[in-house]
């Protein structure tokens, strides 16, 4: 642990950030949008997200486990879905559309706002549209409210290009100011022309049950299908004139990626509502009555809680899982210097699991007394910790195909951290498959072990730290490889910064 | 709308920010700690809010609010008043903590996440201690988790002094190396040792119940006590000896202000979840029974939707108050270069209220059928908005106090934004004043009014903007003032740069 002490001032005062909000003209009103972006973020992750709330208070008890039940869950976990892949393709749409404008005003701010306001009435639309999927009112508010989002983002579009002070710098001194307008108004307009001819059509007929999620897939994949057509249409007819391509070029081009700042700060407020909600259910449900610890414990208030003990269990285990995913990520996106469409929509996936973690929970937590389902619950846990960690190492794997573009030198093949980043990133999918292997064939096994398993997992990020630098150093010793320069990645530092 | 136009890059690239994480060191482990921090923030903020959900969560029918009741919603409002605070006290000293250390390795971002499981920990052992006060278990657990937490602090502390480069530039480079260790220790400790005291005098014999809110508010005053004792010693002793002066500089004076960024931070995860727990509630239970649709409102869907009417006016109304309270304090931020202690104190105030609003909107949204009901809820709206915008004006007001070291020039007294931020804050303090003083004296103001009147005021802003611009320039030509330079900003920009 010797590594070259740069001396810049690591405190983070108002100073540190050229580009912050600290010694800025803000006496014409004109700001920067760090602040607004990132309120943004907090706003969309937690919307994201906080439709499992509905998922994990679906009171199961086995005894009445029936259709209804079933179909009600069923519904729920649609929706939840359905919430978190629009509200991020709504994220994205923002993000792209704050790489055009890139300071505020106040009347920016509040159409932000609306805008923030009728992104949160969606989920709302959705309960609408699966609890009712004949009557085709949910589609309609649906289309409503992309409608009105588009009309606004419209609106922010048309107010920026007005005052072009507000706008990015490299699109303030460009020329094709006004093409640039039309093709970004076009982008920002067409999902919301699409979702009109929906809400026309669903007024004069009834659509079938299936058509609703087609539209919601249309719309989610829109960006994905648009890039698919440009292509073949580029194979087809030859490559476009010049001029348009410098338009893509800037922001709404799908290779262009994603801000990675704004990538991390939608994966924490995720991560950070996740770990909230568990003790959210922890403060409501388990705290005993007056009356029933007065007649059952004789007034033992520690008897009464003993009882709650594997629930305190599967608390632990469950903000050490997610707290650990989160380390994970946070690993990751060190190493990583751009986010790229692919590892972006990876990265969604991965939080979408992130995001049933709090099932997990509630699966373990209510189902542990009952000892035949408690290796199903158990079952469910590794799945969603599986597919949770696998797109996250799947985000590494997809890195590494460009890693020039994608990758600090240190965790490219052959760097310091590389073999490190491989290890972290795969404990956790082998230790989940692991537990579900030994749920098929240890029958002792039990929730207990399970979360005890989880909480010990952190300990097992520290040894292997410790063992991979073991296994490197004697590696490096048998082979008789020199030792990597310390400075070696120092060389590799200018091409990061701003080209002026 | 004419200013200087800036022609730094606006667009948020990783190469942006030199002390961000993009093109730095990150070979052997050591990182900048900003994104641990923000997501530090999240966690906290949404901690010390999503408590209010049991609140809002208690059901209220008019005809049964007995005793049981009310003694269920105080306790509950209890421990939504006693986390917040906790849990601000917790984030400060967080803050002041990092101040210390400045990065950050695997081992640090371990012990950082031990210590969030152990305050999201917190919110349970208030409830054990509101639902059983004559019990002393629920002191003793959270006694047990302020130790925890400030072991946990203080190993992060030996740790980074272990390894000098993870800390604050200036410390690392300083010669009384070993004084200041013993003095962050000393901090860090301070309050588990009082706890320790309590936690073992709560075994030997049960607290009165006055008992443990005195605890309570001893550790939250803790800095405020100690600041008073070391003033009343500094006037009896004589002033202390410069090298303690010295140590005291730095990070753990009073005086030393918040971090700003961290300040914004915690305020907009604050914001944003309240915004969202709106949504929730809509969610969840205004959705009709697909059975009460046939058989009451013969398969209208409409028509059943219509019953909740008010509920939606209502969540429009409260998505437009605490988005326009957090433009309001965006704005307050924008003009503020430095956070002192008495200002985070206000800070808190503000937001604890603001915390409360999901409860005004259950209580309008609830009571909208019960006419005489109606005018007492939109009291209690109308007092929580109150006191949440009037804590912002009194950050203002405080700031205005020393002016030369925490507002910006244009925010001063005859600054160009001085006579808009003015307005700007005392809008919403006006306003619910108004509101209230018109339920008193109009008795057929309504709910809907209210809502109608919540949802309106964004657009008093804007027109606020334009009348504040119009009054200022009629002043100015009937007194024949100059008006101010346009670069008169300029000038004063100089001194925020950090001094190399």
């Amino acid at each position: 642990m010797s590594g070259p002490q740069t001396p810049e001032p690591a405190r983070r005062t108002q100073g540190d950030y050229p580009t912050g909000t600290g010694g800025e003209d803000t006496a014409d009103g004109i700001q920067h949008s760090q602040r607004m972006l990132s309120f943004s973020d907090a706003l969309l992750s937690i919307i994201a997200t906080v439709m499992i709330l509905p998922v994990t208070h679906t009171e199961i008890s086995p005894e009445q486990f029936d259709k209804s039940i079933q179909r009600l869950l069923a519904t729920r976990i649609a929706v939840y879905l359905m919430t978190f892949l629009i509200v991020t393709v709504a994220w994205a749409a923002h993000t792209r559309l704050f790489q055009v404008v890139g300071k505020i005003d106040d009347t920016l701010a509040l159409l932000n706002l609306a805008c923030m306001m009728t992104i949160t009435f969606l989920p709302f639309t959705f309960s609408l549209m699966v609890t009712f999927p004949e009557v085709p009112l949910g589609i309609f508010l649906f289309c409503m409210c992309v409608i009105a989002i588009g009309a606004v983002q419209a609106l922010i579009v048309v107010y920026a290009f007005h005052f072009p002070h507000l706008l990015n710098p490299q699109i303030e001194s460009s020329t094709h100011r006004t093409l640039y307008r039309q093709h970004i108004l076009g982008i920002v307009l067409r999902g919301p022309a699409l979702c009109f001819a929906a809400a026309a059509s669903s007024l004069f007929f009834y659509p079938q049950e299936g058509g609703s999620y087609l539209l919601m897939a249309t719309v989610i994949f829109l960006p994905y299908v648009s890039k698919a057509c440009s292509w073949c249409k580029g194979r087809l007819v030859g490559p476009q004139e010049p001029p348009a391509h410098s338009v893509e070029f800037f922001t709404f081009d799908l290779h262009e990626p994603l801000s990675k700042e704004r990538v991390e700060a939608f994966s924490d407020g995720v991560y950070a509502i996740v770990a909230t909600l568990l003790i959210l259910d922890i403060c409501e449900d388990n705290i005993p009555d007056s009356k029933d610890v007065k007649e059952k414990f004789h007034g033992s208030l520690v008897a009464a809680l003993s009882v709650y003990g594997p629930h305190f269990l599967a608390y632990f285990g469950s903000f050490a899982t997610v707290g650990l995913l989160w380390f994970a990520h946070h690993s990751l996106f060190l190493h990583i210097r751009k986010a790229t469409q692919s590892m972006g929509l990876l990265n969604t996936l991965s939080l979408a699991f992130v995001g049933g973690l709090p099932l997990a929970y509630q699966q373990t937590s209510a189902f542990a007394q009952q000892p035949h389902d408690e290796l199903e619950s158990v079952r469910v846990s590794c799945a969603i910790i599986f597919f949770a960690s696998i797109f996250q190492f799947a985000i590494w794997t997809t890195a590494l195909l460009h890693e020039e573009e994608t990758l600090q030198p240190s965790a490219r093949f052959g760097g310091r951290e590389h073999a490190f980043m491989f290890a972290k990133l795969a404990l956790y999918p082998c230790a989940s498959l692991l537990a579900f292997a030994s749920t098929c064939f240890l029958s002792r096994f039990s929730t207990a072990i399970f979360h005890l398993t989880q909480i010990a997992v952190p300990f097992g990020f520290l040894l292997l730290r410790l063992l991979v630098r073991l296994a490197l150093a004697l590696l490096r010793a048998l082979r008789g490889l020199p030792l990597p320069a310390p400075g070696g990645q120092d060389d590799m530092r200018s091409p990061l910064l701003p080209s002026p």
